[in-house]
């Protein structure tokens, strides 16, 4: 099931992560992100002239082309350290911008914004969530844009706009016709350079005891009268529900790849540290019962998501991402539990040494708890798949 | 994934089990096995009629044909009411009996048992646990079969011989060789004919309160004296062992698919009291959210097993038991226990009415908690999968 | 916290169930209460002759007039076997029936059914669920008892009218006013003697797989008709769901002390057996990290179970029903879960012997499904919770 | 149950908590320990004056004289934010050292150490795991202290050395007694002031990523021939592993009662979120039926887990360590992991708001991870349990 063409790289990727990157893991997970940038901006230079970059573009913008479900498979590997995607330029929100952009920026657009971010020259982030509204109804968005002349003027406040902290350029989810009797309607996405007056970061939020640095950081940006040109807009006025969907689907694709790469990494360094732990002379970890529970139970579940996750990209290739709706919504809470429960497991095998920062688990425990939260808690996917569902059965009653 | 041989049968299938088969089920689970027996071998009759009969066997015994994947997804399908595999001649034991003899049988066992086994003429058993000893341990048989000329006189208690009431013969599992050194070579698998004397059924088992009959019952057998000849012994002396795990590896494949069937079933029950029950006008028990988490997450965990089962098959039919190993042991308890969820939170979407045997819930609920004790329990198998596993690691250091 | 007096009699309690009632069970279970019907009762009038007969009722009915509370610990002692309540005749649904007619039934229901009752020379039934309505909404009640004359004549259809088999009368839910205003003030409870022409049962339902006898029965009823006088009917016109709601808190101490009873008799019967088992010479299943975790969190889960429930039967003793709603409705998902829990790791550890009748694990298993979703499934009573807690942090913000 | 004085005293903790510590709680959580310690300090100095310092401290050191089961109830109160012990100087480990030195320290021990510590003068620490040993084995205890005259000599490696930035003293396990058939007669505990030369902080471990500061801190700390006089140790020589079995009884009441001044206050956060937050008009968390779940569990969990633990506070105080083991490993698990899940419902309730430091969610959520772990990993306490319990069904067997 996997393509000749990455059966050949995957290897690449693998190599690379565990003999480049992984050894500048500590750093990270030690002090922050800007700590390591300086090194891991060598990486991404090297990466380039190794012709790695950005597996997830077009051979047109020096990516390597890749499908989604092949770029699945190098996600995973990716994954297996908390700065690796980073290193590749496939990075969210990053990525999802320049596959937005590539999709539907226009010309000037893709020259402007779209080709430094692929060429890796600048970050940016993007700024839908809002504090005190559930982001799952639209019509509980509250940042406006207004047309004045050929510019809009945009008000707001944004929460949890991830990145943000040293990006050139925001992404931004804001209501443009708030009459549209459509409420998925009223929005549009626009492009906001971070330099413009009224763009204003308030803080940088803290985060499980971190308020991390660069693109390992959340912001509360606030939007005062800021005016960017009408020509920022993404795509048709009105437009913007639509493109954050469709952003969705490939999006969870990538996430839940990373995740399994996470699980796997997990795993590995369970069964390194169970096969190592002496309990007393000739008693080690490994034997057990309980401890061989975690590592069958882990096995299976991450093998089972993995299945899942590439049956997923597939139909999403297939039928685009309404016609994996079911299967995109599936895998964002079945893979984000076992995560959850995989990283469990190898702290408790790990013992006080999986809660310190010398190994990445401490970092995934903490900071991927969002997994089930981000993009929609876990609850509303339920939901969503559950409807679906059950709408199959409603209509045979008619 | 499915090929196409398969795609054109398995709708024949479903359409039969749901047409004539599921018809029957409600007297059988009110009853017994005895009540629908006749009708049952009416139905039989019929199947082979349509060229549907014994999908696992070769086409010279006027089966089918099919490969283990393929028939995988055959075994969904009747997996989907308990009678199903019955009705079609691939029911345990006989289906893992036929398989051991057609490819391990003398040709005189051929004709003498596995001729009238697959035709449906008879039923058989298969005589392996014993009461008083764990089945994980070989050192623990106590039954053993002496040669005395050209018999062997057999001399043993046999517990949960399923299907025993009614078999015309046994497959027995005895100590032939107790002072080989490899505890693994000591015992033979005999057939026995159920008419021979020394053959003594005991009682049949009352097990989750029903004695049950027929082909549905589970007897305690003991073996005094019993006299057979020497050419009953399948393949060579001291290889019961060795031809008892070539069985497990296919037979977990068909149990699993089987519980997949159950699964979907379940699933399908479920669905549809929820969008029907009312809790008050307007309001369906569809719409509860807790029901809609039961939902989404049944049919994530199912998705994900059949993936895996389907994986495994594959996989051993490529590799061979021995190949696929990890995963035959993997499948065991992960499918096992999305079963045991899935038709739990069938039952509490049903209520009351989930404990009745008006649904197939309530027998499934009971009879199949065997799933995660036959054939090994979960824990033995996590156990297997996570030394593998370890073994992997402990390599690399020396 | 015990009083004295139970401090006392629960030696006795204990010691006669292990001596005299535990030596039944395996018959009951293997075959069904009918099988032992006459040596129960051989039992119940030496239990009689003991002075233990029907602690929870007033010595004037010969009970031994215990608090809730201190019935509470008799009841665990009686509920470690399945016929441990009817030997001292304070089984469901009678213990129930009699509660009620002592404290709102008049002087001649007294006499004429309390009496027979309380003595043991009858059995009785209660008659309330209906098959295609909710039980949780008192709108959905469709029986109906029309006033003629004299007489109510009864109309209508029950389900899981428990122990109806050999009953001698009901205590039916029915429709009285069906044009209150207020929904919960529609119905009545009236008595119905079994033999009144227009009691029509119409079977004992299958229930996981038995349609079991006696008081050990569920039986649909159909009301043909059916009239009894109006004397007959239990407290004021309309007061039938109080008068059920009343019942059900005491209910629950009883049922939840059952099920602790229950929990304590399958931890006993896993840890015997784990001791006991070897899985080869000189290792035994207690040794078992697994089987240890199994253990551990059933004595803590139990432990907690009983506290709670003691603390709940406390509260009721003290500020009646209306003021323990919560700690009631609390227990019965808690401690029907933990019974849930350990009856299926003891099954566990038995591994095939705990599906069958050889032990009552399996009957528990099945039967006790029930514990979830009868007096309202597991989900109703969460909310009950729930909504009374976001209650009180609602009131605060007016 | 409460007694009286307790009864009084716990709106008194209540309300400082709520009007005073809590106010501090932002800053402690957005910056560290640091930043808030001046302001903690005058606080302590307030309790002092209202007297209500060291509640669990002898009225002779100017505590107030609790009892181990009254002490709880105050510990719960405390715990419901994370710097609530230490404002009333009952923090670990300063609260178990002064237990210590209360009952085993010398007079000059109590002099020099436990007054200061007792008054709020200094800190201290508890260095015991090191960092490549099971804690769980005595035998592999490395750190060594050897008499030169009237001296000890430490040398060894020690991790976790919880708040020892800037603390004044540690207590250090240390083998005194090498040659002792006992393994655990080996050790002693050992006073070292951390100005001795040879104390040597080797670094503040990241822990969840961060390093904290002062008392909420983990420091690696070598002893390099660090010389204390002989008199500096504690109690008999080898009396080490027995003195730290002795703290372990009361430090997990303590541990376990603010664990559900943890849970209680996450309960109470998860609440107000469910009751305020708006999914859309008239539509808010709290009537979601998932989230009345979480809630009713919750409840559930919290009431069971606090008599679990006031049950087993009864019995140490009653009995002593001794005679409560069982109970002790019981709760150390059962709560924690009540803790664990209540916590994570509660983040899951508040959405990304819950992953911020916004609220004390996320801080329970990554340092309390270590409550599974810390004083023996879950699985530990649960093989105690039931090996105590197989030993009672062992012994009838001879």
């Amino acid at each position: 099931m996997i393509s000749e063409k990455v059966r050949t790289l995957l290897p690449r990727f693998r190599e690379y992560i565990r003999e480049r990157v992984i050894p500048l893991e500590s750093r990270f997970l030690n002090a922050n992100f800007a700590e390591v940038a300086a090194e891991l901006d060598a990486l991404r230079r090297e990466v380039k002239s190794l012709k790695l970059w950005a597996p997830h573009l077009p051979e047109t913008l020096d990516g390597l082309g890749l499908s989604l479900a092949e770029f699945a498979h190098v996600s995973e590997e990716l994954g297996r350290t908390p700065i690796g995607h980073y290193v590749f330029n496939c990075q969210a929100p990053d990525a999802g911008n320049m596959e937005l952009l590539l999709a539907h920026g226009s010309e000037e657009q893709k020259r402007l914004f779209l080709a430094p971010l692929a060429s890796g020259a600048i970050r940016s982030c993007f700024s839908m969530t809002e504090p005190d509204s559930a982001g799952s109804n639209p019509l509980s968005l509250k940042t406006q844009a207004v047309r004045e002349g050929d510019s809009y003027v945009i008000d707001g406040r944004k929460w949890f706009t991830s990145g943000a902290d040293g990006a050139s350029f925001a992404i931004v989810m804001a209501v443009t016709n708030p009459d549209d009797p459509r409420p998925h309607r009223r929005a549009s996405q626009i492009i906001v350079p971070t330099e413009s007056p009224g763009f204003v970061p308030i803080r940088k939020i803290s985060v499980m005891g971190q308020c991390g640095a660069g693109y390992a950081s959340h912001s509360e940006v606030e939007y005062r009268a800021c005016r960017v040109p009408i020509t920022n807009r993404i795509g048709e006025e009105g437009s913007g529900f639509a493109l954050a969907q469709e952003r969705l689907g490939p999006g969870r694709i990538h996430h839940a790849m990373r995740w399994i790469g996470i699980c796997e990494r997990s795993f590995d360094l369970m069964c390194r540290r169970a096969v190592s732990r002496e309990l007393s002379p000739g008693s080690r970890l490994s034997m057990q019962p309980v401890v061989q529970e975690w590592v069958a139970e882990s096995r299976a579940e991450i093998d089972a998501a993995r299945l899942m996750v590439l049956a997923a990209a597939e139909k999403l290739d297939a039928h685009g991402g309404r016609g994996a709706r079911e299967e995109i919504s599936t895998i964002k809470f079945f893979v984000a539990n076992v995560m959850s429960r995989v990283v469990d497991r190898a702290i408790q095998v790990h013992g006080a040494l999986g809660l310190t920062d010398d190994t990445p688990l401490a970092y995934w425990y903490s900071h991927e708890r969002a997994a089930r939260i981000y993009d929609g808690p876990d609850e509303v996917h339920k939901a969503v798949v559950a409807r679906a569902i059950f709408k199959q059965y409603e209509q045979p009653v008619r």
